[in-house]
């Protein structure tokens, strides 16, 4: 994608051969600053603060992460204590494991001399994996803009429906649920993109928003209570979310007012699609309205909002009451029945039990050997 | 209701026995500052700046405001000029007009030197009647409430929904869509409030969670994109809301946000009611989606947010990115399929044609009338 009018991937090796760079996410929309990443510690600050999010790309940052711990220390300890450093910087995401070990199955053999240039190596090829899976996406998703193409006028645009952000900014290129967008946008044909802002933090409305910007794509900024209203008045012609997490059967755990979205698209015939890489499947779980616990998160973000003063400075509003209670349930889930397909880079998957299993049977065979394991 | 602990009604006589107190809304929640009305300025400043808001409340200061206006002036040339200052305030506003007919009724007849008192008088009557609309509201609502609580163990609060602020602050007292929760509270009945921030501009965050907390009623500020998983995971049992316009088959025109909370109700068999004063009713549309049009309101209420800064001063921060369109769309209209039923001042109606034409014949044939006129 474009950043400040040149091409650039999310994650990139600095000129020097070895530094890695990425943009300091905390900062957007607001400024654009780059970051050089020279040290394990510098990867470990970059993932636990947030500067790096989106599970593809923290995945990509971690791998390179071992990378440059290894430059410095490449023996078996210093290899397992970068481990356990990129690990403990977000606990909780599993992208970030399944780069670790693929980096450390890919050096461990090798002799500490050259354990760092396998590392980068491999770190490398996870990143072109990622940006591939996302064009191949990007591909299915197309086919159903250009469908969509058919029944406008000349220069009307596909009018797309988008919630928080499984963009660019999540991963090394492309994005997922934008991958489609993006697509139709380069190849000329007229595009415009509805973005929920995704209260509480905001992402459609700093993040999305900002790479769409960067791009051209033309779009508009939305309140999340809106979607509903232009839906009714034939202002979207499709809809098309990411995910965290898509159960055996095709219900869909994503970002909190998902499911609002869907209804809304139910109730107005709209098409409401999923973009995935195949990774996000999770064939261990099939109900998951019933069997996905979603986290609480922390209260500050639901009762404060961060943006720019007139002068210019990034400052933190509080909005309701002091000593407000206030909730904030990080992602909701949308049930199968709801979801008109889901676009992987195997194709576009109807969202029920057999079409994922006849798609994927790997991952399947992959959930029972995991279950059994779990006995 | 209770402000800062004391009973309170959201308009009020001075202990002058003829200036007017206000709430300035423009500072709540951050602040709470009682404004004295003394002259048709101080009116019409309150309404056209917002210091005073909601369809009621409105209507009642601009009905003492003409008083004000009379005890300076009470010529037939100073009754038209304060009309027609106090119209101007907000030309919209159909209840701000109906309150200064009234007002001007009462006084034309009368003597000038009679005027001022006369207008005083049907000031005070509106408001009174005001207030026992809602205390009607309230006392249907109530009844709703108290079947839930069949269903609840011993002290297990109700859980109800609301959206943007239908409460105490846009009325005289009570509030609509709030009436039956304050009488719930008011009789120990455990309730529980899920109140909806509303973007774009936070009445719910601000007012309603104000409003709750100053009356000791348990509440929980959400993003407006939470109510759905709420909803399916059986957290919501009542859904309650107020509108600016019902139509003659029972569509409900209200806050945007308010059709996926409908749709969100309505797929998880959750009750979901409109509270409402029958001069909200407008027989002379039918099908709200088709007829009725959808102000778009200032991009600043999307791109800016305010709140109150770490320091207590009241401050607005930028969202997007600069330059990001918005779009700002203020009502939605929720299909009558979607209403449970409609909490009125003569008792709980149903969403169609025929039982609203059967509720309110007086306002079907005055509909009829107007529609004649017009044609």
């Amino acid at each position: 994608m474009k950043i400040e009018g040149r091409a650039t991937r999310s994650i990139w090796m600095e000129a020097d051969g070895w530094s890695v760079g990425i943009i300091d996410q905390t900062l957007l929309p607001h400024r654009v600053a780059r970051l050089r990443l020279a040290t394990l510690d510098d990867a470990v600050r970059a993932i636990a603060t947030m500067q790096t999010r989106g599970a593809p790309l923290i995945g990509a940052v971690a791998a390179y992460g071992l990378a440059l711990a290894l430059r410095a220390d490449a023996s078996d300890r210093g290899l397992g204590r970068a481990y356990d450093a990129l690990l403990a910087a977000r606990p909780t995401a599993i992208n970030l494991k399944w780069a670790l070990d693929r980096v450390a199955a890919a050096v461990r053999d090798a002799v500490p001399a050259e354990r760092a240039a396998a590392a980068y190596r491999r770190a490398g090829e996870i990143c072109d994996e990622d940006v591939a899976i996302n064009a191949a996406i990007g591909r299915h998703g197309l086919d159903l803009i250009e469908r969509l193409v058919a029944g406008k006028r000349p220069g009307e645009p596909v009018n797309i429906l988008t919630h928080c952000n499984a963009g660019w900014l999540a991963t090394v290129d492309l994005g997922t649920a934008t991958a489609p967008i993006y697509m139709a946008h380069d190849r000329g044909i007229a595009v415009h993109v509805w973005v929920d802002e995704t209260r509480p933090r905001n992402q459609g409305a700093s993040l999305t928003a900002f790479e769409l910007g960067q791009h051209g794509v033309p779009h508009t900024v939305i309140p999340d209570n809106t979607g509903g209203h232009l839906m009714q008045h034939g202002m979207v012609d499709f809809v098309i979310v990411g995910t965290d997490r898509v159960t055996a059967r095709g219900d869909v755990c994503n970002k909190i007012g998902t499911y609002l979205k869907a209804l809304a698209a139910h109730d107005n015939g709209v098409p409401f699609y999923v973009a995935l890489p195949s990774p996000t499947l999770d064939f261990t779980v099939s109900d998951g309205l019933a069997e996905i616990p979603i986290e609480q998160r922390a209260a500050a973000e639901v009762t404060g909002v961060s943006g720019r003063t007139a002068d210019g400075r990034i400052e933190t509003v509080t909005i309701v009451p002091g000593g407000t209670p206030v909730a904030n349930f990080g992602f909701d889930v949308t049930p199968a029945r709801l979801v008109s397909g889901l676009i992987t880079e195997r194709g576009i998957i109807a969202a029920d039990a057999r079409a994922l299993a006849d798609a994927f049977p790997d991952h399947a065979s992959r959930a029972v050997a995991t279950e059994r394991a779990a006995e």
